[in-house]
This record gives structure tokens, sequence and C-alpha cells, in this order.
């Protein structure tokens, strides 16, 4: 089965992981959120494509879900030091990612190019691609401080903020990267990862030309939303404040224009029904991911299910 | 005594800080060279002006006369294992300075506003003043290369190449850094620190405004050149392609027009009646620092010998 999966951050990094360990590489490609990259210090950062990056190739921290294991933070302490910024926490080997992203950036390299680049370096055998190689940056609405950049609102001010809406600067005139129609055209479905459905797989979903294609196939989705809680991240916060239950059933809902089939975990088994009854078929399992084993077991079970909708 | 110091590099570093244990704070301000400044990974570093801070600090690395002392290389060997460039070593430490000094200037901050605000979280308490705030690139000419940026003749060709000449890029439009008119006023004399002639003293002297105020000052000089070899770097290789004896007596000649004073090394001492009947004082005395204890010893020398021609 040849599948695309569309992931953000740390839940779909791990889907992404677990589906690798069930793929053969050049059977998975993993389309990533650059809706939440900027420039900090001068770098160029990417959180989401680094954490599913660091994620596939076994460097990522296992505690925090973002970064890389066994980090130092030399840099980080000395820029605090001479009285720099210390809202963002950067590690060293991760500056390093940055650092020489951004250099190939300014020669000129694609994001995309950069990516491959790194991947082979760092072992990463499936195909990863950043959903656009222009920036279309997050911008969150917020009730009481107006506009703020995707960072600002969920590092600097820890998501705090009540959201009332989000948009991605430059979006309608950003361009998909090369390769993704092709990886969206031969595969035999898609597969939208445990991420934000507002701020990881909207922007992907955002840029011009790739919902026509997704509608085409068959998509299935794993709910971020567990016992109307987010694993990690403002997902059920963000909910609520859109004025729609922190649910799984409200994921589904979200998705629901162009999806095939949904799964949602266990303690949420009381809104199968309605799920099916929508036209959705939907899988109830523990989605929960703490361990290696863990992200391989899910990604298999999604896998067989998608094996009978595919 | 009130003391201006020109200073390139290590040696430069070196004396500054001899003269940084034997003065008031307030009595010595230290000139440094920017010509050597460069941008790399889109950093902007500034070694000769570093390697002072550092050096008057107690940060410096006492081994390399460069960089910092305990320093890792985390961001540096993982630049590298992605395939970046491997041929300017940059430590962690050294790395926070060089992103929050970029930072600094991207928003705004002038060079001088800088070095100053980190001299006060360094612990530095003399005045340190980049010549200038606006960039001056030393290029060399070389028979073989053409000409080549500092750092790519210095660091990348190790100082290979035969050189036949230096410029300062856009040296003619520069300004000197607000405070050193007022420091060079108020000082009873200048000392020229052991630094190359070339590439770190001629591009202080050569910016406009400067010379025409050192020539109204009693000026010394200590030789960078001992046994017609350079203590660190490339003077004495640069004095012969440039057809010129590497000597002690061929450096107070290249400052004879506006040299009171010369001090150099013991070992060169047969050139000291020549420098006398030149119209130079001088002094003959060990001028190697080999340890902390040497630069204090060596400045108070010169200071004793500035006293008398002062």
């Amino acid at each position: 089965m040849k599948i695309v999966a569309l992931a953000g951050g740390v839940g779909g990094a791990k889907l992404a992981d677990g589906l690798a360990q069930n793929l053969a590489a050049e059977d998975l490609t993993v389309i990533v959120n650059v809706g939440d990259d900027f420039t900090h210090m001068g770098l160029y950062i990417c959180p989401d494509l680094d954490t599913v990056c660091y994620t596939l190739a076994g460097l990522a921290n296992p505690d925090t879900g973002w970064g890389r294991s066994g980090e130092s933070w030399t840099v980080y302490d000395h820029v605090v030091k001479l009285g720099g910024p210390d809202w963002f926490h950067l590690g060293d080997k991760d500056i390093a990612t940055h650092l020489e992203r951004t250099r190939l950036l300014n020669e000129g390299k694609l994001l995309s190019e950069i990516v491959a680049a790194f991947c082979k370096k760092w072992g990463v055998p499936v195909n990863v691609l950043p959903v656009s190689n222009d920036p279309i940056p997050t911008i969150v609405s917020t009730k009481d401080k107006g506009e703020l950049s995707f960072q600002d609102y969920f590092v600097r001010n820890r998501c705090e903020p009540v959201v009332t809406g989000f948009r991605f600067a430059g979006i309608e005139n950003a361009t998909l990267t090369p390769g993704i129609l092709d990886a969206i055209h031969a595969a035999d479905g898609i597969i939208i990862c445990p991420s934000n459905p507002y701020v990881s797989i909207a922007p992907i979903l955002s840029v011009p030309g790739l919902m026509d294609e997704v509608k085409k196939k068959k998509v299935v989705a794993v709910s971020p939303i567990v016992g109307g809680k987010a694993i990690k991240g403002p997902a059920a916060k963000m909910f609520q404040e859109m004025g729609i239950d922190a649910s799984s059933v409200e994921v589904a809902r979200q998705y629901q224009d162009f999806l095939t089939g949904f799964i949602l975990d266990t303690v949420d088994s009381e809104y199968a029904g309605e799920i099916q009854r929508s036209g959705i078929i939907s899988l109830v399992t523990n989605t929960v991911m703490q361990t290696i084993n863990d992200r391989k077991r899910l990604a298999s079970e999604v896998l067989s299910f998608c094996e009978g909708i595919f």
C-alpha cells in the first residue's frame, strides 16, 4: 500500500514514525506543516518539520517531543547571559540544523531540497516533504491580543490568549512542493495524523491545489483529541474557544467533506455510532502513543483499517 | 597616565590585558581592528574584537589565543555532519556571542554599543571601541589567487598565498566610532600593541580622521616581530612577500612618520642603535608574553618607558 501522511508536530511525527516502521520506505510520503516556521535570531526554524525528521531519524528527545535527544544548551545559556531572548529554547544540536538550513536557504536552495539532504544525512529513509517551499506563517487571531505570530502565541504566550481564528499569510500565492501531487496520485490513500486540525492540518490542506487532489482520494484521519483533551498542545483549548466541543466527533466533523474513515480512542467509543451515522467508517482503538512500540502498533492497526477502505 | 592602545588580535589582546592590569579602568581605551570582521553562516563575526574582549574578561582560550576557554564544539560538529562548512571553527559559547551580536545589529544597534553591552556583561572594565561601526573588510591581494577576503586568506587558505598588497573596502567613507577622538584628545599618549602592521594596525590608522589626531600625540609601538618571526600569525611572511626584511627595525620603519618610541625584543638588540639613529627612542626588553604575568610585566615596562616620553 502506498500512503501519503499529513503531519504537524509531535503526534503527527509519532504516527509517521509508526507508519515508517510498517511500510517500505518508497511507499510512504509524509507531507509536513510549515505554518509554524519562523525566523528567530536570524535562524530559519521549522519546528514541525524538524520534529518529524528527528522523530523518523530516532534523534528526537523522547521527553519533550520536540528537539533532540542528548541535547546541550551552551549557546542558549550564553545568549541569555548576554541579555538575549530567553523565551524560545534552542539546543546546540538543533541550532546546527537551523544554522545550516539558513545558510542553504540564503544560498538559494529550496526548503524541500534542504529537508531531503538533511534526511539523507540523518538516515531518514522515507520521503518527507514540506507542504510548500513558500513561507505561509500561521497568524493566530486572539480575543485580547489581536493577531499573534504562531510562535508568539504558542511559546511566548504559552497558548494562553483566547483564539478567535487563524490565517496563513501569503497562502493564496503559495505553491505545493514539487513531488506532492505525484505522491498523492500514486497513493492508495491519505492518512491525516493526530495533529492539530487548525494549526497543523489546515495550513497543509489550504495550500492551493492540494484539497482538490485530496478529495479524489480515500482519506483516513486519527483523532488528536482523546477524552476531550489533546495529547499534546492546544487543540482542545482551541476547539472550545472556537465554540466547538473538544471531542473526537468534532474532529471528524472538521474533516467531513473529504473523510472516509476515522480512528478514535477507546475512551471516546461513545462517539463511534454518531460518526458512523454521518457516513464515516470508524475504528475504535487505543490511539495514545507512549512508547515507540505504541507507534508501530497503532500504525499497524491504522494500515489494516485503511486496507479495508482504500 | 591616560592611554589609548591600538590592538588587533592575540598579541594586541595580551598587551591590552597587561595594560588593563596596570592602569585604572578609566585610564585605558583600547581601539580595535574590525577589518577582519566577516559574515559566516549568517553570523556577524568580529575575531579581533572578540579576542580582545575575551582576553580582557579572562574568558579567552589560553592555548589557541582565539575563542573561549572551556569551549565545546557541538554546533560546529553537527553543522559539519550536515555537510556544512568546516573551514572556520566556531565554539558553542562563541556562537552565542555571534548570534546575539547579529540579532542586535539587525535590530539597528551599533557595533560599538553592542561591544559596550557585552563588555559590561563579561566584566571588562576598560573602554573597548571598534575603530569604526562601518564595515571595512580587509581585502588581501595575492600573487596567484587574486583578491581574497581576509578570512578566506587567513583561515581557509592558511595564509599560504603570496601577498602583494592590502586594501580595506569602503574605508574612504568609514567614520570613527564616537568616543575615539575624545579618548585620543584626553590621552597622554598612544601605544601600538604588538599586532600585525598590515592587517591589524593599518586598518585602524586608515579610518579617515584618525591619523591626523595620532600624529598630534606621542606614539610608542611594541614590535610584533621577534627574531625575524611573528609570535603568531603571518606578519613576518607578509613583510618578506612585500619585499621587506621581516625584522623589528622594519616594523619601526612602517610607523616612522608618527613614532616617538619603539620597544623591541632582546633577541633583536642589534637593531636598537639603528632605530635610535632614525630618531626613535628605543627600549630593548623581553617582549614575549607566555603567561598572564608576562603581560603585566611587559605592560609595566611599556608604561614606564612611556612615562619618560609622554
